[in-house]
């Protein structure tokens, strides 16, 4: 499998030094988190300019489906996960890039919500559910779910909410759910192939169902994931 | 319009003092939001059993549709609000708690997820989305959403993900939201025929679209939010 993915816990768009291994010269930006998708993606081509890419935007294009066939890498943006997997589904183009990027290798970045979608479903993302997307499965680049944005319980909270570890053990409590690996601020995962490696400066922490959580420090290798 | 809604943020239990004006005995308890329904009737039952009242718990009946159709009082617990709404569904009890509440006057409690299904939509909940629901139509008992268990920006959070505030700006950015009321912890909503009053300790944060938002003191008239 060609897989070459780079899934961001956080909104920033860093991760186009990833891309100078994979010579390539274009991205295409999928800035459909967010309501403005035209300052969306001023932002992010400002952003891809300064590190010597050209950016197109799926929006801007006739044929979004079209778009994604001849996309060098594509590199899909947070905000809203619901918003994001609607319009997915609605201009046809997940089982598009699926495709292009377990069949054809096509590099892969994601940041929060475009991390949630890379996964098997949105179901442990932490956004309001804004707009009612056909699915909540989404584009499957590897077979586990991801929370992005993790935090740990904050003792001296007078919250009562559930905390996060506590709402995705409710995701577990549901039969045939999979691996979540909880990714905090800072953190990232490289997926080359069937490798996968836990990158940044904060530690991850992965949910089993039915097994207790366990911590990952960064430079980990978490290819085990892959294969589950 | 006979309605009585006693609409709370947190998952406490509290809120039984609220029946002794409604010649109530028995209540019917909705556990649909927690994976252990035995569990959380028990927990419900010595609790409200303190309080002289008798619990049947609507995953007991042997029709779901038919003990909602003989309560005297409903009242639906927190957790998971996606697990809850698809099971309103599933059981098919939905339209029927709208009919008693809002026809038969039949008083209604919710907490926290309980509070979420009594709007519009659950568009606006805190919780993962673990199962998919038909829909994210909710009971309706009032022409608005809320947001449970609310929370301030915090300044000193190095956290990268949207404050609550910006994910209800979110979904403002939709066309045809209706206005989120953001209840803080510590905060009640009650509803009487078409009168409306903020209750408890804490303000509620007010969000309609296009609008800046309003804070309104515990005891304030939010009659205003049931004839938009
Ligand atoms: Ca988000
Ligand atoms: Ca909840």
């Amino acid at each position: 499998m060609k897989r070459r993915l780079l899934l961001v816990s956080n909104s920033t768009l860093h991760g186009g030094g990833y891309l100078t291994t994979a010579n390539v010269k274009r991205v295409l930006f999928v800035p459909y988190a967010l309501h403005d998708r035209d300052a969306y993606t001023k932002t992010a081509r400002d952003k891809f300019s300064t590190l010597g890419y050209e950016l197109d935007s799926v929006h801007e294009a006739q044929s979004p489906v079209e778009a994604v066939r001849r996309a060098e890498a594509i590199f899909i943006g947070g905000g809203n996960t619901f918003r994001l997997l609607k319009s997915l589904y609605d201009n046809e183009v997940l089982t598009e890039i699926r495709r292009r990027v377990l069949e054809d290798g096509v590099p892969y970045m994601g940041s929060s919500a475009g991390t949630n979608v890379a996964t098997v479903s949105i179901s442990t993302t932490n956004d309001m559910p804004i707009v009612y997307p056909p699915a909540f499965a989404a584009i499957g680049l590897v077979p586990f779910n991801i929370n992005p944005h993790y935090v740990d319980p904050d003792p001296g909270s007078r919250h009562m909410g559930e905390t996060r570890e506590q709402r995705i053990t409710q995701y577990h409590e549901e039969t045939d759910t999979p691996c979540v690996l909880g990714l905090r601020e800072g953190s990232l995962l490289l997926v080359e192939g069937n490798t996968a490696s836990l990158l940044g400066t904060t530690k991850a922490r992965l949910f089993t169902r039915g097994k207790p959580p366990v911590e990952y420090d960064p430079g980990s290798d978490l290819s085990c994931l892959l294969t589950r």
